[in-house]
């Protein structure tokens, strides 16, 4: 085989499971090692956001959680458990509207149904929060990993999302560190050296979708994918991540307040 | 390395130009064979629409295109080229919406910023509709590569989406042949032995945002990309691809009609 052509490849990361206070940094850095994986230069570690969550106690006892007012009314058109509803008003910034079993919602500047909070993954009885701070998870851990692996590396925390119309989840990074996640192309040339206009391209979203192709959703204890040979700029700094701004995006403007 | 953790590889196809009439499935066959590429049993070929549509003559000269005064009026309402407004509504099934530039489409059942259709890629003053069919697209393709290859695969054909609210483009698989596209993880259990409720998996929309990854949306002559180890389950039958239904669609039921 050629090497001048393009070739990447994805090594799914076994863990044990990740319990509240864990460092999921040292644990993903031991799990590469006893897997005979060394990270080098421009590797990207994609890392599913609710064992990161569940390390940063992130874990919700639903019996602890006493529903607003507001919250009855809410998860009463929504058909959503009051309690769960009062966590998804105190987590998100904003409702739209939703579905029976889903909120709509916009969390952390990310769209979001029940603000992110999902029961699957967590102890009999709790939920699991969004981290905190995605963007601070992914550093935090680039860092550890950097300083014990020697390489400058990509981290993204990953969630599911689905997209409109389809059906099934996929992937979407609410958290980068150490790489460029949107890729401005406009400025290039297309096959017939016309200039492009408007073509972004979501590197760090698609890193996630390509990741949960070995994650998997239900219990299979793969929390990590190490990707070797992606397009994906690594760089020294925290980017933000930048979002689709709410007037230019065509959904948006088409969806009605709740 | 051992061989019990989740492994995936991706190799990207360089191709001449694909041009009106081409055998697409042939050349892609070609190229694998001059990069040395020996198909196996479970890989699956992402290809992209702009090239499937091209070889199947469904370039378009706009100054050939007479547009009608609905056309007109909605060009004005959403900053397009009449002619190309023209085109979107000859192809899509309908019109939502939109902001400056795009205008918001059903089209063969997905949701497609101006019924998918695009200048990028096209000599200069036409255009590219979407293949007219893309489950038969993939069909075709993957019928003549099982038989010159003697092995059973599974062929996507993909294109690019924004997703609500953010900044870049994804994958989206618009037509697939011989894989499951969407799994179904419903009916199986978390890390805690939790039945998950309501997951299902965009396993195809998954593998076109990864094949995105090394295909690049300019001129980089990279229309198809070869996964092996994915998880994609193949199956010799062309699987029409399921959508949302509307009703429970979470973005559907709170979009506003145009």
């Amino acid at each position: 085989m050629k090497t001048d052509h393009p070739f990447l490849q994805m090594f799914g990361i076994k863990t044990p499971l990740i319990k509240p206070g864990d460092n999921i940094a040292e644990i993903i850095a031991n799990s590469l090692e006893k897997q005979g994986l060394q990270l080098q230069d421009n590797d990207v570690l994609v890392i599913a956001e609710s064992p990161v969550a569940t390390s940063e106690h992130r874990l919700v006892l639903l019996d602890d959680v006493r529903p607003s007012e507001k919250a009855v009314h809410l998860a009463e058109k929504y058909q959503l458990d009051p309690r769960e509803m009062e966590l998804i008003l105190q987590e998100c910034d904003e409702i739209f509207g939703g579905v029976p079993g889903a909120a709509l919602t916009i969390t952390r500047g990310t769209l979001a149904p029940n603000a992110g909070i999902d029961s699957s993954n967590a102890p009999d009885g709790y939920v699991v929060l969004l981290p905190k701070n995605p963007q601070e998870s992914a550093a935090g851990i680039r860092r550890y990993i950097q300083d014990r692996c020697n390489c400058k590396i990509g981290v993204i925390i990953g969630d599911s999302r689905t997209q409109p119309l389809r059906l099934g989840c996929v992937g979407i990074a609410i958290g980068t560190s150490g790489i460029v996640p949107v890729e401005d192309a406009r400025g290039t040339f297309d096959l017939f050296g016309k200039e492009l206009k408007i073509t972004r391209k979501a590197v760090a979203d698609n890193l996630v979708s390509a990741a949960q192709l070995l994650m998997g959703e239900a219990g299979e204890s793969v929390p990590a994918v190490l990707i070797r040979g992606s397009p994906a700029r690594v760089v020294d700094t925290d980017m933000e991540m930048p979002l689709f701004s709410r007037d230019e995006c065509m959904y948006y403007s088409n969806i009605r307040k709740a």
